[in-house]
């Protein structure tokens, strides 16, 4: 959840609760398409439950935040799969077909679809979760429900038509977490912060400025970017990465004499973030400009410096796409409809549309 | 809830929970009002505790169900009125204020709105309630937040601007909470069997046939129709009424020698009720026609009897009403604005059509 | 519960949930034992599922309270006892397994101890659910935790060794909730008025004096007493009776024109309850005999009939019985230990100490 | 929690929720005691939520298990009353009243006793969050009920006698908690690791060998010992000191080349823990002995470093203290009296006995 215990201080769950999470989900919904004559096979549901449980592996510390600073160009997906290879290895071949789910590259489409899919098991953990953990209540969705009315049509995961009032009742919530948890402009604001703080370290290193940091955070600074593949040195030294590594950082940058790193850290430190403003449109160059000079001039420092403390960004959000993988509503006579179809009150068409808010940070003793 | 424990058999809360729970969120909405300035003094404060607390006051037995056939031609609202006048005098007009709040005959409209209106604490003491006794999680609504949220503008209950997601949840939750829950066809069925029985005890009456019943039901199945007011001796039994009255007069009812009553009573209370469909459009006549022609046949009873047990009508669900009464969100400029309007993602124009659907009852065994 | 929702209001829940939750445990704890390498086989299983789901059928209205008034001298274990005799007929002789066990006639002694023990599943439920429903939140016992240390030895149902401060909790917990929900005064108070009600009303039926009712409690009411067994006939007027009749007719008699009658059902449906004291000895007999006298003159009535409204009783609890069905503890190395002994905290001999209340009860206005 | 989450992994709630938790509490302890008649100040009301927040300030990183390693001979509590100074200077005075309160030196003794005392609010709020947390819901106390029942006499906090049972419950819950929770073994032989961990880092860098370490930890490992007093200095260096610096150390230390540092901080990062096993009698010298000899000639180290991984310890509990600090019980006469000597049931001298266990931890492939 990166930063958002900032926002809602409850929400200090983990990765880990995440991860069984979604396998004890995975349980009942193979339970339940078992009870509905979908026949999955016994390796097939180990298959399953190894999937779910590894899918989310490759994170690294604050995940999505930092994902493109540590390992630029490659995904936590890869990363996922490259654990998972590594395992296979150990285990003489026993997640092949974990793999092959996970990769979608098995025939029974429904299986990957479980594990990565409108529907899939992760949401439907992580939603409640994170409702129930950060209180925001209106966001919590029915996966027991929801479980309990999958099916199998074709080789596709689809809905019986009567859970249509949950589906809907899930994409709503599913845009409602997205605006008031994951893209609070807080939790968005201290994001900000970590991202110019590694992006400011990298810098430094590369003119040759000394820092300190734990060796496997350093191996990864020091490691050139993009483009290089991912050994398995890489994936051992990766492994041994954690929010420590990146507190204990900052805890050290913060008495750094470089002006811009330095006050980046005690900023996120001392949770005194930066003052974030959304809006539906871009923020005018000009605003952030004068702001800047403003900066410049009060701290003595240059406007690429000045940028770490002003800037601007976009915030983008999709609740549901019609086109890339629609949840599908079985009715009685057997037909599978797009649920967008089908809801005549939600406007789906319009959830589908991605949404996108424009956000400036700048101190808060400024404006 | 009518009926609905027979779809949800956790939903056994009642009228008392939820007039004590609307009357502690009213506490919380005072005080929240309170603390951003806005003035009630201590005797509208306490016209709002007994006005929300005795709102309910005048539902008799199966409250919705029953409203039109125990005492045709005046509502519950106005039977909760004469209650409070009754007290009213009791208590030598300490109710005053508060009934004038009731029948928004208060300058202060505000007021009014905290208990009857678009988010009033009616609403969202019995939708989380609702939500929580059938299980029906996603239904739920962040009361507490919404309430956090309320503020006073030009003596309009408004919403600041940063509750607008949970605003729109709580429309999608009421609604879906209308079709799952409030309008569940089993939750219909059995109603509509309560309904026929009480119309056919009531033509047997009139025809001078001997049933059984409690006295103050007697007393009201036989006081004649609209139109004639509502006396304080009609308060006082009514007073008496509860489910009790209802279910022994069934019990009783399931041995009498009518066909068309014994059948009715005895469904209902042994639970085999009546199949329901339900679809977009009207049912036609003539599968009407049809299926009350074989039942007619099979039991050797009349076209009038069998539609009793073969009958259509209509569900009328209206999530949010823009109109009567819209939803205000308060920008921090100070303007308000309908929700419907400053929602760019819901179809909230759609969702404040009135939507029907139809259904069809018919014995199990037909069809 | 009997009246224990005059206490405690949230308490409106059913046996049917209760008979629901007894037999999901069930499945649990099946589970549990079967992963420990316990068999059970599959009539076994059945037949526990049926044993518990029916194992509390026998219970009229108001459960205990009523008892012993409506057949004297027949227990709610004989006859849920009968209708699963009569299920067994309906069902062909598949119930006779589940009858063995429920009878404990079985062979293998931990079934009938999983229905009907000290640690059976109608207690964990039971306690539990109670413990929610009311918020006496510190009554709750952990009924996940205790299943999954169940284990058989020697056809014992025991709990293994590290679940031992669940196990004292769990006494500590049910006696809780016996003084504080089951034995509450005020429960107790309406409890009593019920049972002097039926006497009262049976005196007077003996007596010759008209009094309505619905025809099953008539036929209970005028049946004669002990020792005349129980017949088809009984059985099937018994399955009528429930809440309903109980409350209609106290209705009804709440205008007769006994003094006594009139009186007592007012006091429990208007909740002008007989005010209670406890005490831990007996209520001198003097005091009684004065309160009597007074009531006496004031409301022209016989000693007798005072006793209605005057009176005194005991109240008994006992958390845990060691001699009778002790809870075993199973050792690591294989040895089964009475709970009593190995707990060096607890005085579980005092706790399995049969304790006496005594109260008084007498109207409010005096004293 | 120490390492309870290594126990129960939903147990990653901070001392930040406890303390608003507790504040919570003590909001509600105040108004229920105003409301029957207490008098308290507008300042007195102030400082208890002062004090009642601040009292854990004091806790360092894994509090209770690194608190006599990092500042040796000096309370969390006293580290606590050293911040409320600081704080007391930079706000003018306004925390001279907390503090009195705190520190026991007000003439009204209660309000020390809702801060700190047997019922006092801190472990009103972690006992049932820890409940709560870890999952061991037969842990519960019911706070709200408890602080309900709450009463002043003779400025001493007293429990309405009515709360008997609830206050039986709170005692035996709290042991509960102890064995279960705060003394599981697997957590104990967590916190056993990291003592040894420190132990052998410090006297590595008192022999002069290097070892990375945060500024802060550095800072107060090369402190000397006992009886240096704290200053202003100290309290600053302290207040930058979290887990983070902990196990960023002890992540560095797992690729130092000394045996014993580099063993044991690889067992608890990696959650290789030693094996715990408890007795209530000590082990005996000679198992030990051999057991190290053995260790000894394995992997050739000293006797004195076989002991970082072969070593026995004791645990002590005790529920409730009936000499120091007594929970009084206000009887209706006004008398009041110590629960244990109400209490017919529980063993309440024996539950204020203290209880030690002995464990002894090694190697999980020894023995």
């Amino acid at each position: 959840m990166g930063f958002t215990n900032m926002v809602y201080p409850g929400a200090n769950h983990t990765r880990f609760h995440h991860a069984l999470g979604a396998m004890f989900l995975m349980q009942k919904a193979v339970h339940v398409l078992q009870s509905k004559k979908v026949s999955i096979s016994e390796e097939e549901e180990e298959a399953l439950y190894v999937a779910i449980l590894l899918h989310d592996i490759g994170h690294g510390p604050f995940s999505h935040a930092m994902e493109n600073l540590i390992v630029p160009g490659i995904s936590h997906e890869d990363i996922s799969l490259f654990f998972m290879h590594k395992l296979n290895k150990e285990f003489d071949g026993k997640l092949s077909l974990a793999i092959q789910i996970f990769k979608n590259e098995y025939p029974r489409k429904f299986l990957h679809q479980l594990v990565s899919g409108q529907l899939d098991m992760d949401r439907l953990d992580y939603l409640k979760r994170d409702s129930f953990y950060t209180g925001v209540s209106e966001g919590t969705v029915n996966s027991q429900r929801l479980i309990a009315m999958l099916y199998v049509k074709d080789d596709n995961l689809v809905v019986e038509e009567k859970g249509i009032y949950s589906v809907e009742n899930f994409i709503v919530a599913r845009r409602l977490m997205y605006w008031q948890v994951y893209l609070h402009k807080t939790g968005v604001a201290a994001e900000q912060l970590l991202i110019k703080i590694f992006e400011r370290a990298k810098k430094l290193l590369d003119d040759g400025i000394a820092l300190q940091s734990s060796a496997p955070l350093r191996y990864f600074m020091s490691r050139s970017g993009e483009g290089v593949g991912f050994t398995d040195k890489d994936l051992e030294v990766f492994s041994k990465l954690d929010d420590t590594d990146i507190f204990a950082a900052m805890k050290q940058w913060e008495t750094h004499n470089d002006f811009v790193l330095k006050n980046l850290c005690s900023k996120l430190l001392d949770r005194k973030l930066l003052k974030v403003e959304i809006q539906p449109a871009p923020f005018s160059d000009q605003i952030i400009e004068v702001m800047r000079s403003e900066f410049c001039e009060k701290h003595k420092v240059s406007k690429e410096e000045a940028a770490n403390f002003i800037f601007s960004g976009k915030l983008v959000n999709q609740a549901y796409s019609m086109k890339k993988d629609p949840i599908g509503l079985l009715r009685k006579n057997g037909e599978v409809i797009d649920v967008a179809k089908l809801s005549d009150q939600l406007n789906l068409e319009a959830l589908s549309n991605t949404v996108v808010k424009y956000y400036m940070c700048y101190p808060k003793i400024m404006r």
